[in-house]
């Protein structure tokens, strides 16, 4: 039917671009805009649109955000000198929904990967540094995954911070190996962050 | 984060909204939107307010069409006196995948269930008539699932045009009952084709 109705099938390539999305599911969410109101759609384009143009990385924490400086950053009530470093924005969600972590965020929009070319220049580690001093960080704690990649990531950061003088610290090992942090659920987070050690 | 980024958590209620998609799903969905370009997002939007405008019933088969006609009751070489009534325009597609079948559809949008109140009326049904007569239809293949519903259909059809002089078959069996038409392997469908038989 991709050859019988043009626009059907231009729609069901925009949704098979998203990622994690097969050609089965695109085609069924396609169908499935054709089922909403004329407003339902008007909303959902202009939500697409909106998303893309509002969120912008907060200055600060280099999160998304739709704000000028992000909802955590802009909290006088949480603790700036305590700084989670994060690989990605979803990590940021998945550790607010313990409701226990009181510190602010760093995201770092990936992990070292050399081989991948993916040094420390590619990532927000400079934004990090300049941090430190400003908000008179004294711990930081290195919430990337528990693979290579990300050990490497918190090690080359806790080699940077300990000779400013602050304290940098590791999720503990309440998340098992090999599941990604954005999926963990959030009693185990909760233990990861009650349990962190110095690295 | 749904809290932190309104945006985002809007779209993610977007997608949320099409059929089988899950919460999960929606947000990775909309944090994708974000790693596509400006350019790409407008794409997007636009497919979707296109999708829903240009997209309505073929006057003639009732399947989803963005042309006056659709193509299938367009095309010259195509059988107009073979009719193959499916329930949704989703089943067309799986049929045309065949490549096999020249004869044209009628898309009921629907089957009967009087309990959950869809009777004759609520379906294609007058249309399909309607077209026996001025199309000179002289088999009616009948390729609703093998379900209860399904089954009631193709009997409730069946009693309707056999008096008309049409001939009324239904796809063989070649179908493993209790698999939706939609998801049925190409050879299977060509297999249920080819061994139709009358109801």
């Amino acid at each position: 039917m991709a050859d019988y109705i043009e626009s059907l099938s231009r729609l069901s390539e925009q949704f098979a671009k998203l990622g994690g999305v097969g050609r089965k599911s695109a085609m069924r969410m396609a169908f499935s805009v054709l089922e909403l109101t004329e407003e339902e759609v008007e909303e959902f384009a202009e939500a697409i649109i909106d998303a893309k143009r509002k969120i912008h990385l907060c200055p600060i924490c280099q999160n998304l955000t739709d704000r000028e400086i992000c909802r955590v950053c802009d909290d006088e009530e949480r603790d700036h000198s305590l700084v989670c470093v994060v690989s990605d924005a979803k990590t940021v969600m998945a550790m607010e929904k313990v409701r226990e972590y009181k510190g602010v965020y760093h995201v770092l929009h990936g992990v070292l990967s050399p081989l991948n070319g993916i040094t420390p220049d590619k990532l927000k580690i400079k934004e990090l540094l300049a941090r430190i001093d400003k908000d008179a960080v004294s711990e930081v704690i290195v919430a990337t995954n528990a693979d290579v990649e990300g050990e490497t990531t918190a090690m080359y950061i806790a080699r940077l911070l300990r000779p400013l003088g602050v304290k940098v610290t590791r999720l503990a090992y309440g998340i098992s190996v090999g599941t990604d942090i954005e999926y963990a659920d959030e009693v185990t987070l909760y233990r990861a962050l009650q349990g962190r050690r110095d690295v």
